[in-house]
């Protein structure tokens, strides 16, 4: 693990270096693109960083306080990156990477670990119950997307305005939820064959160090990625949709993905599925309320909840594929393919798709 | 038993009595909005009537033409407040009630049930079968109401006229479903663990007399409702369609409530479900027909099937809920959250929606 | 077989006998019709030798190129029908009867054979992993026929052209993912409970005749049927979408609908699902995509997948009404009685539908 963290450190001070370098220049089209690359690549293991701290932090406290904290700070990166975004004005791309991380951590990264673990085992098996609690989890996330989106295109003809106050009301419901379902994952039904957890390696004042470090860290890429993005997304021919929901979901979720793939190639599915849907939880019933709050202390204008048709429809389809895929609590390589064709078809759709749909 | 009957019976004279008074009152807005509480809260003792003087009928005469009776009388209390609904002219009031009669029974009857028996117990088991017959019923029933949903939007769109003949064909289709249900459930696959039930405390000329009481004391009481529930909902501050999807399905689904949550507290989850699913379908596939065939003969003008985008996306919705907790033949304390979240965020929905939408 | 072979022969000759004779004459209105009957009556048995030949040569060859045989010229009728229909220029009828023939496969020909089945058997058990991967695959097809459909929807609001390239891209996905499909089917996920085979009636040069000669006569009747069918739809009162959708689909499945329900009175419900998924996942992911190249080579205009709202809302609700149904394992005949209900309702809706919805 030492090892494993001096190579993390190498790759982010490289990282943070070279954008850092390059945002001193004077500012170029091309600079952009290139700040956007670098920003994106260096908060990779900078949220490793995060990860392992938090690991240690929750190897020391044990129990349902490391499993708060794993909970809290799985996606930290995910909110420092949208609440910079928000500063910024950026409310649809904040909205569009939640989407994109929904659907890249349904989709992509189960597809994935389904496709490679399939490849090395004939069938893979797993929990059905916590699957289908999972994916009753982001179906909940859907309606509380859906509402909205149908709310506002029916007001909106009838020529009101849309109401913040039903969308901050939702937020609350998810936020609740989430926290009910803490209680239930870390309290009432701790899973009885979960690992022990290893020793912490850091102690408790290196943990945080590191914590507060990797976060600083995280904030600065983040600023400068969200300076760099229009422009590179104009140098680069892609809308600032497909650039939210597909480039910058699918970096972000750089971690899930290794160690979802990993869990998959050991035969270990109810991890995998786990990584993924946990994953994609968090973001729908803790990221999504807690970035629309924290928009009405940062933004220029509160977020609402009214994602795009093609975001709903993107997320109803996901939740749908992952729900007929793991119901019967197995997997072969051909559903891996099946996520993943689907995944292809929905990223075809939002990059030939016109800007601000 | 008796005295549960007594009980029953001072409630709805108290309740009668009460409404009785106030409608005899000169008329001021504050009397319709008391109206339209009493007469309520007067149905739910009348309607726990017609249910004992069923279910006394149905233990006399027993087997299929017992089953056929609680069929046939479990929600006659909601055919006779839309029967009157329909006279006076409210079509979207009594299509709000339906639909707010399943996705209260799926997402809040059912919801609460979960939760509730899911305190008492960490896993509650039931027939996965069963409830898989159920939720197809139920998807039944959203295909039938969202085929003339698209299809008016559709043809609107073209300046033709809806097509009331569509509607009427398949509320036949509906219906024969709905009579193929009972040769299913009462007949050729009756469950072999159905409860000998008890013996009858009512003769049957007793029941009879109970039940043309009860149903006419309904009547009665569904009239004044009717009467009073626009001013009512002005006076409240809600729209007629808040009022027909949540205030009306709430507490005309009061019994199914309290007997749902009393099953699943003694761990009877089959029993539980039924009754939730039981109820939704027979709303969907017999009182919805029944009410549209009634409407060519009492209706102003006939009751069509065209539902509003938001209630055919939350019967979708609920219907998908269900479906998603209840396919693995079990539930935890924290799938009656969801649904109960769910609930809330369609509730919100219906809430802030203006009227008529 | 030999004597089947001789009534197929019989019946097809015939047919074409019958329809030549027909378009031969001066082409009333009258004659339109009769000729579109003919013709369509003409192509069963016709398909019917394609099947038997394709079955010689695949007993013939074994192992995997017979699956790859069986699997390519399965539904070979409808894809000649398509491409006489292609080059005539209907593109929408050749969208109504490919959206007809996946519909009609889910619906009607598994709901009969539930129903016939299940009058015989109380409970028919069938494979569940089997039957998630077949309805995850038709999700997959309702996925790429959704993204383009609401992406047009959309795109057309801002004035902008529909994207055929997006079209022409998720093509490749589908068909890539049908590649996939056959050698997870064919190679290394092969059933082992698959019937040895009947050992071949036909010799090799036999079968290439019969294959070759029916092949033929299909195409010869698909260019006379083609030619009558706008007439014909006039004279019987029906639209182009419902001829395409309802009755080209059914007589078209008229072979999958025979195999299917003699499957299910011999309780293999396990061979009554894959023919039927089989045959929609067969059109969704091979005869769609095949039918959109071959339209830039032969078609006046190319075919998109721009599929109407009703039905990509009909797709969607038969998709998800065969996984509610099938989830499980098990069906009994009001499974049957709910899918035809289904199919009724849909069918109620495409008849009422004004043309080009």
């Amino acid at each position: 693990m030492r090892s494993s963290l001096q190579r993390y450190g190498v790759a982010a001070l490289l990282g943070c270096a070279l954008t850092a370098a390059l945002a001193l220049e004077f500012l170029t089209p091309e600079n952009h693109t290139a700040i956007f690359l670098t920003s994106m690549l260096a908060i990779i293991p900078l949220a490793g960083f995060i990860g392992r701290a938090t690991d240690n932090l929750a190897a020391h406290f044990g129990g349902a306080i490391g499993g708060l904290l794993n909970a809290t700070f799985g996606n930290v990166a995910e909110l420092i990156i949208g609440a910079f975004a928000l500063r910024a004005g950026f409310v649809d791309l904040v909205k569009a990477s939640l989407t994109g991380s929904i659907i890249g951590n349904t989709l992509l990264v189960f597809g994935l670990a389904a496709l490679a673990g399939g490849l090395r085992h004939p069938v893979q098996r797993f929990n059905r119950t916590a699957a289908g609690l999972g994916t009753t989890m982001l179906l909940l996330s859907v309606v509380a997307l859906v509402v909205p989106a149908v709310f506002h295109a029916l007001s909106r003809r009838t020529g009101q305005e849309p109401e913040l106050r039903m969308d901050t009301e939702i937020a609350v419901v998810l936020l609740l939820t989430y926290l009910a379902s803490l209680v239930f994952t870390l309290k009432t039904h701790r899973q009885p064959h979960e690992p022990a957890g290893l020793p912490p390696r850091l102690s408790i004042s290196q943990s945080i160090a590191l914590l507060v470090g990797a976060t600083a860290g995280v904030a600065w890429m983040s600023e400068l990625l969200v300076g760099a993005v229009s422009e590179a997304a104009r140098v680069l021919g892609m809308s600032d949709l497909f650039v939210g929901v597909i480039v910058v979901a699918v970096i972000g979720n750089a971690a899930e993905h290794y160690s979802a793939v990993r869990m998959a190639l050991q035969n270990e599915m109810d991890a995998a599925l786990s990584i993924a849907v946990g994953s994609s939880t968090q973001i729908a019933l803790f990221i999504t309320p807690a970035l629309l709050f924290l928009s009405y202390l940062i933004a220029p204008t509160p977020m609402n909840l009214l994602f795009t048709t093609f975001e709903v429809m993107a997320l109803g389809l996901a939740v749908l594929t992952i729900a007929f895929v793991a119901h019967d609590g197995e997997t072969h390589w051909m559903e891996g393919v099946q996520m993943l064709a689907v995944y292809v078809i929905l990223a075809l759709g939002f990059y030939f798709l016109p800007g601000g749909k």
